[in-house]
């Protein structure tokens, strides 16, 4: 370990700053693909400190992962216990994965991108800390709106699909942007028609 | 031109298996990245051939998107023009993106790849062969609906990026179905499932 790296603020911050790189390149590129030069490029930072932070490149994937998943996981669960209208809450949830993937527009991807290439054992942790937990709540959300009389009864493993895929719009949304409507941004102004419009029809489709 | 390709027939069938073979790896791959080598693994044809029939990888990814997208597109503006209750119509045409993603998951994920990897003039004209006609038949479908009394005034554009996202859930669905809900395949009868939830959750969200 080098000693210039001792001080644990500058260590927090090289580390976060490097995370946030990532992000960005695959944010601005509509990307999960990295390359070391541009991290260090966009992060201002020797590239040797992947390797010191984060053992390799899928070891900073994962710690994004972490970054960005940790709090969606723990945001929903909070959701599920709160004493609250089914309704409401998948109201809420709805709005807030559609704000977590404005955000971060990669996080499917590349969660699916995690799964997908790592080793049987390592998938299924992966699976085990970000989707498992996810697909539970569903099952939760919707068995609480069923009993309540509120929801049709739909099979959660299928609305889980159809929420994470009408969420998951803005990887991409760029190029069906600028071609096909004439505008240059995904603007919060989208972000949030999209949310109302979405909300809406999913809440209205589901509803008893 | 070798003399050996000259056999219209032969031509034909060892383009479509190129063509075939790289379609597989898509799916069976969840990716839309091709090696030449796996291309000629799969296809069981010399892997020049790509260069003889399509120039390089990139012109057989375009030819791919036309291959798949052409009947999509077509289909689509068949379905607008003909004499059929608006509701109807979109029904249809729900089920027929559902059943289009299941048989080609990687459909857009390949058409956003080749509109971001490409020069302007190139990707402007990939959007209007494939996706401006269909941003054009979602606003005609609406407004009919709405004219008729039957539709919600939503906008056409979110719509789309609705539509799009509910169905486009094959890509990657393996990873999820193995790990969260213990199935290994995505079946046809998930598959029927899904196409019956999304239409229902979509159609009841929609109408007046």
């Amino acid at each position: 370990m080098s000693t210039q790296l001792n001080d644990n603020s500058d260590n927090a911050s090289a580390r976060e700053q490097l995370l946030e790189a990532a992000c960005q390149i695959m944010r601005d590129g509509d990307t999960v693909d990295l390359s070391l030069s541009e991290l260090s490029l966009r992060s201002g930072l020797n590239s040797a400190l992947v390797k010191y932070y984060f053992g390799n490149k899928d070891g900073l994937m994962q710690a994004l992962l972490e970054r960005d998943m940790t709090n969606v996981v723990n945001a929903l669960q909070a959701l599920v216990a709160k004493d609250m209208p089914p309704e409401e809450k998948l109201r809420l949830h709805i709005g807030a994965v559609i704000d977590t993937y404005f955000s971060f527009p990669y996080l499917n991807r590349l969660l699916m991108r995690m799964i997908r290439d790592s080793a049987p054992a390592e998938a299924k942790r992966i699976a085990e800390l970000y989707l498992k937990p996810i697909s539970d709540a569903y099952s939760s959300l919707i068995a609480d709106g069923v009993d309540a009389g509120k929801f049709r009864n739909v099979d959660p493993q299928l609305f889980y699909f159809t929420v994470t895929g009408a969420a998951d719009r803005f990887f991409n949304a760029r190029q069906v942007l600028k071609h096909c409507y004439d505008q240059h941004e995904v603007s919060e102004a989208l972000r949030d028609n999209y949310r109302e419009h979405t909300v809406d029809i999913i809440m209205r489709g589901l509803l008893a």
